[in-house]
């Protein structure tokens, strides 16, 4: 068997350095090596953008170029949008009817949700997320999975719910297979532990350089170094997290000279300016390219979506045959229905 | 706009007379006057038959055969299978991410399923039980939904549900109205308030003459009536149930007779037997009918359940557009996609 990798973001805004540090650099790498489906889960985010459906339309565009800009490869890798798949939605519905409420409601992630926000403010569909990235994953067929160590436990109850389905029905479903990546979650420009949009800490794989230098330029250091001359701590510096993430092989000088007090900040963050600017260059050079093709980006999620779609209706047919809910036979249908 | 009636029936066995007194009987007077779509929910049987799929497919075809035999008209109705709709799944994930958990949790049928079952029993599909009926009616553009009392507060929630949606998007779903029908539920044979197969109480819709008799036979009356004297309470006594429902032209002289003291209850009984045999045998002459022509059921099993798939594509492509769902322009996907 093919292995087959499915990777996804759900459409809440464009990306940053840290999905790009997190996961975008991965998918780069795997689609070599595997066939690879990455999708915009549009539907998932409306479990909590369900009253701005307006931005989720706009940011299945940017988020697509955000793929392509950093070299997700349309001859390699398939694209293609979530809420286009229907037959996502019905397995959800068919895996629904075995998946426990305490099982959801143990879940680490809607655990904490239920807990930050209230019962009151838990909608069926957030509370029912695991269910559906099980049917994403299920219904693709998708044999691997990257995820961080903190979605480990969605995978596993993703697992879980593909094996019951096997057992009650018939073993047509494909478990998935985490690959744990140990990427470490790349800080915001503020030094909270996450870049978030949201946050305001972010740098966009969309930035110019302009954007770049000012970010830098304005995120914070190591507070212990008041005069040039002071020694500073690299560990606890984002400047020094993205010199990790992303010019590895200046990291020891880097360290070394903010340790004995010999670089200033200012020096510090021009280098990593640069180092980002290499980076970003041609992420903004692909993009304009497809930015200007809006038809061609059509073309691309289209021709995705509709690969995607084949393999989906293929599973969904095996899936009604093991329920017993191929209610006509297939001469049947070609006759008269589908 | 022409009113449209939708009814239907989750698919967990075969009918009885408590189903045709209950809601069947109406349908077939209903038909008449409006659009009228019948719907066998083997999606919603799911949510407690997801162990018993085989019963579910075999069940299909019986309840047909139930809604042909009393005289649900295909020339008049349209029957169609739930989960040929996939767009009601669809509607389903949409609704979802609007409607809390505690709205549900509240909800009185779930309330009495968690409370008798724990909430380690409740499944996800079961507690979005409402949301799936809602899907139901807003895929059909149904406008009347004819319910039992008991059923109000399920109805209630889907016109809620579909208010929501119109307010948050744009307002094309249709708010249904309720038609409540006030007959008063048919006991068992045992004198339990419900009949139900499962509590082997019921007389079926498929009942041969001997079947009848035999059930009426050994139903329980007035525990008063030792001798055939004893003035008797027909208010307590089940085949005086019957003869309400299903011959009430006869209801004074039966009343009197068990009263006084004047009717045995042999004679009561015989006459209810003839009674249900004069309501079953045209029943059973149209089952015979269709039950040896299963192309011709399959046929209108097909054709209902493409006339709806037509209405439930049309509604799901008003609801893409209002969701902003719509990620393609339609030549787009007509050149290239569905
Ligand atoms: S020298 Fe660099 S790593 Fe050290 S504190 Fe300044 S910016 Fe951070
Ligand atoms: S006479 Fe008829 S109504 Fe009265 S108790 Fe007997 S069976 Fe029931």
């Amino acid at each position: 068997m093919t292995e087959r990798v499915l990777t996804g973001d759900r459409v809440t805004g464009k990306l940053h350095l840290g999905h790009y540090a997190g996961s975008l650099q991965n998918r780069v790498h795997l689609q070599d090596q595997y066939e690879s489906l990455v999708f915009l889960a549009d539907v998932q985010a409306l479990t909590t953008h369900f009253e701005r459906q307006e931005q989720i339309r706009t940011n299945i565009r940017e988020m697509t170029l955000d793929y392509l800009s950093v070299g997700i490869d349309p001859e390699k890798s398939t694209i293609f949008i979530q809420s286009m798949i229907p037959e996502i939605a019905e397995l959800t519905v068919y895996f629904s009817m075995f998946v426990s409420v305490n099982t959801l409601r143990h879940n680490p992630t809607i655990k904490a949700e239920s807990q930050g926000r209230g019962l009151d403010e838990l909608y069926y569909g957030f509370l029912g997320y695991p269910v559906s990235q099980a049917a994403d994953i299920a219904i693709c067929k998708a044999t691997i999975i990257p995820v961080g160590d903190d979605q480990l436990p969605h995978l596993e109850l993703a697992r879980k719910i593909v094996r019951r389905f096997n057992e009650l029905y018939q073993p047509i479903l494909v478990e998935p297979q985490a690959m744990i990546s140990n990427t470490p979650r790349l800080v915001g420009t503020d030094g909270n532990a996450k870049m978030s949009k949201s946050l305001g800490n972010a740098i966009e794989l969309d930035s110019s350089a302009e954007d770049i230098a000012y970010r830098i330029k304005r995120a914070v250091t190591d507070p212990a170094r008041v005069h040039k001359n002071d020694p500073g701590h690299p560990e606890i510096c984002p400047i020094y997290a993205y010199h990790r993430a992303f010019g590895p092989d200046q990291l020891t000088e880097i360290r070394e000279g903010c340790e004995r007090g010999t670089m200033g900040c200012t020096a510090c963050k021009e280098r990593i300016t640069l180092t980002l600017e290499k980076l970003i260059a041609p992420m903004r050079e692909r993009r304009a390219f497809y930015a200007s093709r809006p038809h061609l980006v059509d073309d691309i999620l289209m021709t995705g979506t509709k690969y995607t779609r084949g393999i989906a209706s293929a599973t969904m047919k095996e899936v009604r045959e093991a329920m017993s809910l191929d209610h006509f036979s297939l001469s049947a249908m070609e006759r008269g229905m589908l």
